[in-house]
């Protein structure tokens, strides 16, 4: 395979990925405390804790993989990387008039910096900005806007087994009062402009995208290969766009925990409730891992770990 | 020279390196907008706008440079990234206790923060956050902490001409009422022990030193190296405390453009309201640039512009 | 008649009442400013800004009237005072667990007001706190609670031509976007326990009574007469809740101009965006005045000032 | 006696309100929490929780007076009262420009308002409006403002006894951590002009006004009685400045229980830090009650118990 865009193929032979992945799992199942599983609402409640998977990719696709990685689990947050890649392939710079760029800060009074700064939400990936992400796409296409992450994520990950799970999305929607509160402030200050009901009821189709860890570690590879998608063997971004994500994934992607993996992991990821953990080594790989209990700041507690020792053990860290 | 930790010599010849910065610095000088230059002490408002320097140094100290590099100027901000060092060289983690790690978010509400959050500040580069180093350097060491933090620089930079400016600290403390009602509050609630003025003072002292753009390269020149420094040819700091400042830089650097900076650039840097901007390239450089003019977000207008070219033209951005 | 509780008959003759009340109307009426119809629903903006009418009502009823005092307008926040009353007739002290007593200050931030308290509305006439006592109505009588406001209100007035404007209702719900976010915010903290959108249903339908200025200044007066309804002969409300309500309207009646109100007219009271503005003089009478273009505070421009003036001729200020 | 201004004697015979204020100090004597004296400086934390005063005083002077009402004690922000008369006095409405009218809500972001509101703080009986009102009066008169207010006091009771205590004021100033960063904001807003240490000092002052419960209560007269002070036996405000101070009272006199008191008490009234509660009877009487330990909002537990008994058996509730 030709490798285009200068992207390095991993100088790591596949057994020694694989060993390494088998060292954390191991001291990963050692682990007592395994944080709390998501419970607002049945659907993630119900995911066993002890769920766990590692995956690593790189331009050639998965390199190595161990544990619960054929598993379906719901992507939540993960799926805003793509719907703010989507927006920008589709607008351009368009998307950054109603949306920041900057870290939030605290969460402690998020619907007052909402109101202070007249419903400009701060980043896409605080549930103000990824509504906004989700009004901007509505119309854009000849589908729904959820439906439209999904189709991305599967040409992303080459793999059709992506799905919006339609139960998740209910359970979603009739326990997001804070986000329906988010999305009448917005509408109010005319960030949105849809109907914040039907806004609401696309964002939480968007978050019920389930994948498997195998497919959506693949999908990231994107970020990592300067906007290349081995698996649809195409550009499916521009190398800016690829970027631009990348720098916030690095100072938005981890909730109030961005400064802690930055020194822990030291690589730009996203997290979601659903427990996936996936961060991109810029130029090499992508590494998913999932484990659906949570920390305080609810990123998952293993995964976040285990990320940290796979990271350590190839010594990726950027900084 | 042995290199240590692995660091890597620049595989760009010096006259590359030269012309790079010829060229970035004739497109700065073409530039109309050059910011405004800090206007609140008159020690800063005097400094030409025109002022512009750049360096580039690699293990073996100043690799490039070019313009006003000789030239003392306010490190301001700059010396934060050095006095929170100091703290985890003497005390550990035990600093973490009062200052968090992670970004601020918009300071629009920077006192409601402080009040919501009991005082602790959200990371020691905000004001809220250095005047509690400051106060936990305070009786730390044989001299008063401004004077430690000094030395600090002087020996990572391996030059004696790092010096306190005591009519830029005069200046500053009497117009410091902002950070003066901080300090109130810090000690109100506890977080700072020492007498308000007397931390005021401390702080105002340190950020008035000064050095030219050749020896501040230089100090940060550890961040890249693991914690060694090549001008003392020893290790200043533990490499853990090298990448938890760096994911600080990275995260937390550059006030609020924190965001734009890690996409623009894709460095760990600081920034100061003197007008330098001091990047990180781990593994391999440090960089600096010096242009005393600001942006609205109170970054030096064109050495971010000139860190942005040089980083790209040598393609260092980690993202 | 006999007199109940003590209350006195306003020693001035009807003849001199009526004059005042020429007077102020023929003042009023060369104003040029009359402030701002409310314009965020059609059937309020359809009101046309040139009625005006004044009410004085005492223990025999209605003393004396200009103007257009039988045309229906909107009570809309008016009808709060008849709300929170009903729920302490109901539970006695059981709502202030859920709502303060105390005044708002200034809107700026209600919302991280809110979420600073945990959920619990600093009095029951910001929306937040109305929104709360019509939750805690909801399914404590035969009716739903916006129809036993009005039941309560016919009572208090004696007079059926009180009604719910159902066009005004529906077109309040559809606009009440801010009202939305603060409802389901309540829910997620637990301050209210019905449906969100059912109990802004029901608040709107409430804030849609409409009746005409006789009317409601006759409803006001128990609150003059320690709870006892002239109309009705017979006590609607005990003598506590009557003091403790006129004592919400001296702290609270204003929206974030009561500390004025309390200057320029010295009586508990309270305004709604329809125009309306009902004054209570205890011991004595009621005072009602209705013009519908509002000041920057949202409390009728003219109305307050005829209220002034009203005042001030019969001395009937507090203070 | 001529009696000005429409003033009325009370019609309670001498040794009715004897008997009455004998019976609430037996009452309170009975009650056993007394609440906790204020702790923050020594001179406050020393006076005996068991000091108890009642006075009443009418157009003619005290009329009846109860316990410890020869002893001075720290008047603190019942100086607020006579501070912003003073500044009414002198300048008319001019004031108004710098500080509001209306109450302040919950202090829980009292810094988050004020950078909000541009440092314009909300009425002058918060600290930060009070603050502005002593910066005002500095250079206004012949002597620096604490002595204004104190020599503007002893004009008003009609005695030499009150006084600046300087070791209260000392000590209030070492520990004005608080009100320091609330000058230094104010400064750096230009709502405050002199220097912010120089405001505070003299703020310091002004709170430290001791006074005796007969002194301080004749001081309250003249909001009673339209501007007149029988002791001056003269007018010493307008009744404009006697009806906007007691509008003032009313909504913002009492801390963040001010609908509480006005419920309970329905009187204009202000507290201080140092126990005293006093009350005003428009066009009757003047009311004082003195007893050290506060309730959690910083009014004197038992004093309002007492103003809340002596206004219930006379029946002065306005409300």
């Amino acid at each position: 395979m030709h490798l285009a865009f200068g992207m390095i193929e991993l100088d790591v032979p596949p057994t020694r990925l694989t060993q390494i992945l088998h060292d954390v799992a191991a001291s990963a199942a050692a682990r007592k405390d395994r944080g709390s599983v998501a419970s607002y609402i049945p659907e993630l409640a119900s995911v066993p804790a002890s769920r766990f998977g590692c995956v690593i990719a790189d331009c050639h696709g998965v390199a190595a993989s161990i544990g619960d990685d054929a598993i379906p689990f719901s992507l939540q947050s993960l799926t805003k990387v793509f719907a703010i890649v989507l927006s920008l392939n589709i607008g351009g710079h368009e998307i950054w008039q109603r949306v920041g760029k900057e870290p939030s800060g605290t969460p402690f009074n998020f619907l007052a910096q909402l109101e202070a700064e007249a419903g400009v939400p701060r980043n896409p990936f605080i549930n103000a900005g990824a509504l906004v992400v989700t009004d901007y796409l509505m119309g854009k296409g000849p589908r729904d806007a959820a439906s439209m992450v999904r189709d991305y994520l599967r040409i992303c990950a080459g793999s059709n087994a992506i799905a919006i799970n339609d139960d998740v999305a209910r359970s979603e929607l009739a326990s997001a009062h804070k986000n329906r509160a988010i999305a009448n402030l917005l509408y109010l200050h005319g960030v949105i402009t849809n109907d914040p009901e039907a806004v609401l009821a696309c964002y939480c189709r968007q978050c019920a995208i389930s994948a498997n860890l195998r497919d959506v570690t693949a999908a990231f590879l994107p970020f990592a290969l300067g906007g290349y998608a081995p698996a649809a063997a195409e550009t499916v971004m521009s190398r800016m766009t690829a970027r631009r994500v990348n720098a916030l994934m690095m100072t938005c992607g981890l909730y109030d925990a961005v400064g802690s993996f930055a020194f822990r992991v030291g690589l730009p990821a996203k997290s979601g409730v659903g427990g996936g953990v996936l961060a991109v080594v810029p130029g090499k790989a992508a590494i998913g891992t999932w484990s659906p209990g949570l920390d305080r700041f609810g990123n998952s507690l293993i995964g976040v770990y285990a990320m940290e020792e796979i990271v350590r053990m190839l010594d990726f860290s950027l900084l």
